[in-house]
Order: C-alpha cells, then structure tokens, then sequence
C-alpha cells in the first residue's frame, strides 16, 4: 500500500541498499572488549545529503567544516566518526585536524576529501590523536553488513548501541531508510551531544530533503532531552543514495509526503532510544502536550516538563507529584489556562479541568515502576500536539558525570 | 560616611526597627523539635511595600492575593507565611483560603486584612488546612527578636534558616535592613519556590521602592539558580516603615542609590545562603561573567552556565572539566567569539584567547574542593558583566527529590 512503513528486523542504517560501513578500535577511547571508536560509513554512488546541526554558538570544527562541505555543492559519498575526543575547545588546530580527518576518511573509502562529512564525539579540550584516527580508518573494513560496527563507534557513555531499519512504499517501490545514533548526555532540544546518522536508498530531491529535515528534527530529536544541556556537536544528517531505483521524490507530492513519515518514524523510534539509554537512566519519560494553542506552545511545553529536574526526580521515585508539572508547564510560558487543564499519568486522568481528582495513589504508583512514563497535560485551548522524550534522573546520573574526565 | 554599608552580626528581618515577628509550629508539616510552619511579621506603623512575583503562568492564588493587595493602595502593615502546603493547584478552593488566611492572621495581629500579604510554600494540590492556619497564627507570639522564628517557620527541605541584616548611612541616619529567605529546590532566575522578605526602617518614596525592586532582584534572586525549576509561589517583598526618622528617600538622589546599594547587598548576601543550602549541596557555585556585550548576555550566560546539569555535576565531583563550561555558555545564545574567551576557575587561567593552557590539575581540583567554585569567563568584547549563583548536583539531590511526596 502507498505510503506504508514496515519495520525492518534488526535494521540499522546499512538496511538502506549501496552502503557499507563499519568501525575499529584505534585506541582513543580506554579498551575493552567491545569498544570500537573509529567508524565510517560508505555509499557506492553520490549522495544526496542534507544536515541539521548544533545551534550553540561555539561549536566543534567538524560541524564548521560540515557546514562547508554540505554548502559546497559536492554530492556526499560518506562519513567518519571518531569518539572519546570532541574536536572541540582547541581553537585553529581543530578544524585544521577536522579537514585531516576528510582527507585520511577519503583515501582510505577512496573517495574525494569535499565527499566526506567529519563527527567527534567525546570530551571537549583534547587535541585529536591523528596518527590513531589514520590508523582507524585505515583498519576499517566495510560492509553491507557493518551498521552495527557503525553505530558501536559512535558511543560513549551509551550502554548500547542505538539502530533502527523501516521500509516505506513509496509509488510500488520499497525504499529502505535505515540510522544510528548515539547519546547519552549533554542531550536537549536542538541538538545536543547526540549524532544521528540516516542512510535511505530512496531517490529524492536534495533541495526537497534539505526542507524536510529540520522539520522531521522537530518533531523528533529537538524533542529529546536528557539534561538540558546541548553540546558543540550535535548533528544529524541523512545521505540519500537512489538505489531502491524509485522515481525521485520531489517537493509537493504524495510521495514526498509518504517518505517524510517513514523517515520521522526513524527518527522518532532513534529518540526513544536514546531517551531510554540517558545517562543513568531507569525509565522512559514521555509527555504528550495536546490542545495548545500553538505547535510552538506545544513543543516548548513538552520540552520543558520533560527536562524538569523536579519531574525527572518524581519519575525515578514512581512519585505522582504532579503538582511539578503544573509547575514546569506553568514556566514554560506556553500558553495555558489553569481552569482547563487535565493531566494524565500513564493514562489515568489525576486533573480534570484545573482541579485535582481522587486517584489509586498506590496503582498510579505501581504503573510509574514500569520502564516507560507517559504523562499527558490536555491544555484544551486548540489542536497543536506534541511529545516530548527524555529519561529521569537518578544518583547514576551524578555519578557518571561527577568524574566523567578524571 | 554616607553610604557606608555595615553588617549587623546576627541580624534578621526584625534588625529593622518597629517591625516584630515570630512563628510556631501549628501541625501542617511532619513535627520535628525544631520545627515552625506558620510565621508572621508585623510592622508597629504603615509601611511602603513592593513585591516581584514568580512570572510563572500558573501562580499560587496566594501570589494573585498579594497581586491584587498590593494594586489596591493600602499602606502595607505586615505578612503571615505557612511551609509545608504551597496551596497551588487547587482550583478556586485555593483562592478563598488565600483570602481567608489573610483574614485570620489580621485578626491575630489586631490590622485589616487589606494590610496584609499572604505567602505559602511545600507541595502543590494540597488543600491548606484552615483550621491550623488559624490556631497557628493565633498562638504565634510576635517580638522585635522574633526574626528567627520567622526565618524558621519558612523553611522547607531548607537546612537551616537564611537570615541577613545591614545598616546602611542615609544622610548621616543609620537605616536598617533585614531579610529572611527559604529555598531550597524549585529555584530558579525569575523567583523560583523562594520567598524572601525584607524589612527596612528607612522612610522611602513607594513608587521609588517599586522601581529599585525588580532591579535589585535582577543582580541577586534573579541570579539563583538551583535545579531551573520555578515555582508557583516565589516571591520577594520589602515592607519599609521609616521608624528610622530619616528623611524620606526619593528618586534620582544619592540616598537612593545608598539605599539601593544596601537593598542589593542584604539580597545578595540572602541569594549566596540560599545557594550555598541547595538541596542536597555540597559547594556554593559562583559563576562570573564579564566583558559581555550586553547585561542580558552577561546574565544569560551566567544563568545558563550555573543551572547546566553538566557543570553542576563537574563541581561535586571537583573535575575542572571546562568544556562544559564552553558548551553552557554556546547553547546560552549570549554573544560570544571562541578566540576571545579567557576560562577562570577559582582565579587559575586555564584558557586564553580560546586556547586551552596548560594548568596544575592537582591543584585545580583541590581548589575545587573548598566550599566555593568560581567561575569566571571573560567574553572580551564589552564591558557588561554579571554574577549568577548555584550549587552542585549531588546524589542527595536526586534522593531527596523523587521521594518529596512519599
């Protein structure tokens, strides 16, 4: 059927045709067994591309030079990450390493360096080991196969690596879109220590795909929170290599509109797994804001209820204190009106229209325990919707990043 | 000499001449030996008052009281305060106890209910019990040593009462000024779950003190940042009685800015305690900003830095992890040029002109293991500069918060 999205067993991004990846060892982050830290993907044929990034005003080099390769015209063929170093905090040394970084990516995918988009990921302040990121590239062997590899060289704090694979039917034909990301802190709205990389097999419009991205971000990733703070790397970008054979997509049409759902379906499932694997984190939190006023009240209602320390806390406890979510939503300065406001915990309504109900404090107690929160604040004022991710907050969370660098 | 601002030792809200206060514990919070929850103040002659409220857009209808209270033109005679209930989030039920609590603490002080302002803090949705309201102002006995028993009735997961008091030379008449203040979590720029009362002897022009307020709230509650959370009941009032004889102040003169330096002192002073007690706190964070652009970057950045949960986290850990720093403050949106950027922490140069400088790190951390953590980033580009206060993130933060109901 048109326009129908299937999940993809055990996808990640090689799900989409014509792109290998994978990743090695080279020793930037401390080993164990597991651990990859250098990791590169590849597709047989240009890429459309098109990039979101951090809106913090200092940023890593390696989104300065993304920026200029994505402006540059070039059609993208790949990419390279390294975690365990940022690349940022290191003034002109860092964008000097961050277009090495192309270089060596590039001889070793035997493409051109202008092909080529960077990422780091780790700690800010640190020069990057050149030596051992050349070595990395050099070892990498890529796959059909290797999104796994891809995605376990990205992580750092992530206890697990985050994949996802969906095929969307767009005009009869399947096309594959299929992502790896990595948190799991320093994440907020706009872009936070978070990469999300997306590889689709579709053919389409790269102007189209650059207008669609930032509003799939939207209503996704800058609709993940874990801590409040957003770091100078944060970047999602999506390659779009034609091969499923689909006629491309262009603006305005059922099927553009078709694979914009498959590909926020990607990214949405991509947030909820990174909220679920925040630092510390024992729970999923979700809130749903409907009936503002405005999508932006929406959004920024949302956000702001789902970085709550306060809620955050409350959730980690199972504690239904939903007075903090009259509180978060009340500074948010979306707009809201006491007097109609119904609040739900995991689906059972606890306000109605401003006033506090009786509820089975112990059973809205026994449903916060389960992996996944949902608190839903119905503003009744219009139709704007929207759903914010993030995770609680526990001791775990103090203890990781207390002594993250020593 | 005019102007000269002296600390008074011991000194509380009833430093300030002709006002009396006290509390008592009447049974609204767990008992403890210690333990007050409701409290009053009570000026001996009418007073010029001013207040700056949470700007939160679902307030305590005790806020809304006071609101109205202070629109309405009478002189202002004194206040009660009850811990333990918020009375928030209660529907209309909320706004007639409001009304009656002011009710029944003028009764007990023997003024009119239109002389005085009504202040409640702890959790939200639950109704105030009246009964004890009025049994606890009833037995609350008032004394000019009774500032104490205020600053104690206040308190909530506070560990101790904020008390502060200062003399300030007005045209050669020694004023006074005193102030209690509670925190302790929910703090947050723009009055979070803060009450701070001040108290002053000094004879000065109403509308003058309604303008100094919110400025001096600006450099010093504005400032306080403990988990970004605001509240539905911060407030800071100043009731002004001129028992001190001196002329009255009015605007544009020397006396004014006299006094207002002695306003922002005894507020700063208040601001620091209530940092330095954030829940489960183990370090005062003192966040210096200077050479912005603008106020509003200075403050932005201050505020934005001070209140990242990563930073936070780096000073309990004492982990001179500056990216975290360079992160805050490019997600702050403050303008802000990396090559500019000098990093200080506690007074050691760590980054110059945006390059990181070798630093003694063993040194560094035992710094930062004091009481207090300064951080002080040089933007270098103006000459705005701004303080923000906050604490450190520790686990006990955590516990405390996700069982405050339970």
């Amino acid at each position: 059927m048109p326009g129908a999205i299937n999940q993809v067993d055990g996808g990640t991004i090689t799900t989409a045709r014509g792109f290998r990846s994978g990743g090695t060892y080279a020793g930037i982050k401390t080993y164990s067994d597991d651990k990859m830290d250098v990791g590169m993907l590849l597709s047989d044929t240009p890429c459309a591309a098109a990039g979101v990034f951090t809106r913090s005003s200092i940023v890593s080099p390696s989104v300065t030079v993304n920026r200029e390769t994505l402006a540059g015209g070039h059609a993208i063929r790949g990419l390279v990450v390294n975690s365990g170093i940022a690349n940022a905090g290191l003034g002109e040394q860092g964008y000097i390493d961050a277009k090495e970084m192309a270089v060596l990516a590039s001889a070793a995918m035997g493409v051109k360096p202008e092909e080529v988009l960077v990422f780091s990921t780790g700690i800010i302040g640190v020069e990057l080991p050149m030596t051992l990121i050349k070595s990395g590239v050099d070892e990498t062997t890529l796959s059909e196969t290797g999104g796994n590899e891809l995605a376990r060289a990205m992580m750092t704090t992530d206890t697990h690596p985050k994949e996802v694979g969906v095929t969307v039917d767009i005009g009869g034909t399947d096309v594959h879109i299929g992502g790896v990301a990595k948190g799991s802190g320093m994440i907020h709205p706009n872009m936070a220590t978070m990469l999300c990389f997306v590889a689709t097999d579709a053919a389409i419009d790269q102007g189209l795909l650059r207008t669609m991205l930032p509003e799939v971000a939207d209503y996704s990733l800058n609709m993940l929170t874990i801590d409040g703070d957003s770091s100078t790397n944060d970047s999602l970008v999506v390659l779009a290599n034609g091969a499923a054979g689909n006629a491309t997509i262009t603006a305005g049409t059922p099927e553009a509109e078709a694979f914009k759902a498959g590909l926020l379906e990607c990214c949405v499932q991509l947030t909820r797994k990174l909220a679920r694997d925040g630092e510390g984190a024992t729970h999923l939190l979700v809130v749903e804001v409907t009936g503002a006023r405005t999508s932006e009240d929406a959004r920024t209602a949302a956000r702001t209820i789902a970085s709550s320390l306060l809620v955050k806390s409350a959730v980690y406890g199972a504690d239904p204190n939903w007075g903090r979510l009259l509180a978060a939503l009340g500074r948010s300065q979306a707009e809201a009106v006491e007097e109609k406001i119904d609040l739900f915990i995991n689906g059972v309504c606890i306000m109605e229209a401003g006033k506090p109900i009786p509820f089975h404090r112990d059973a809205v107690v026994a449903l916060m325990r389960g992996d996944e929160v949902t608190f839903r604040i119905a503003l009744n004022l219009g139709d704007a919707d929207a759903t914010a991710w993030g995770c609680d907050l526990t001791e775990e969370y103090v203890v990781i990043n207390s002594a993250y660098t020593t």
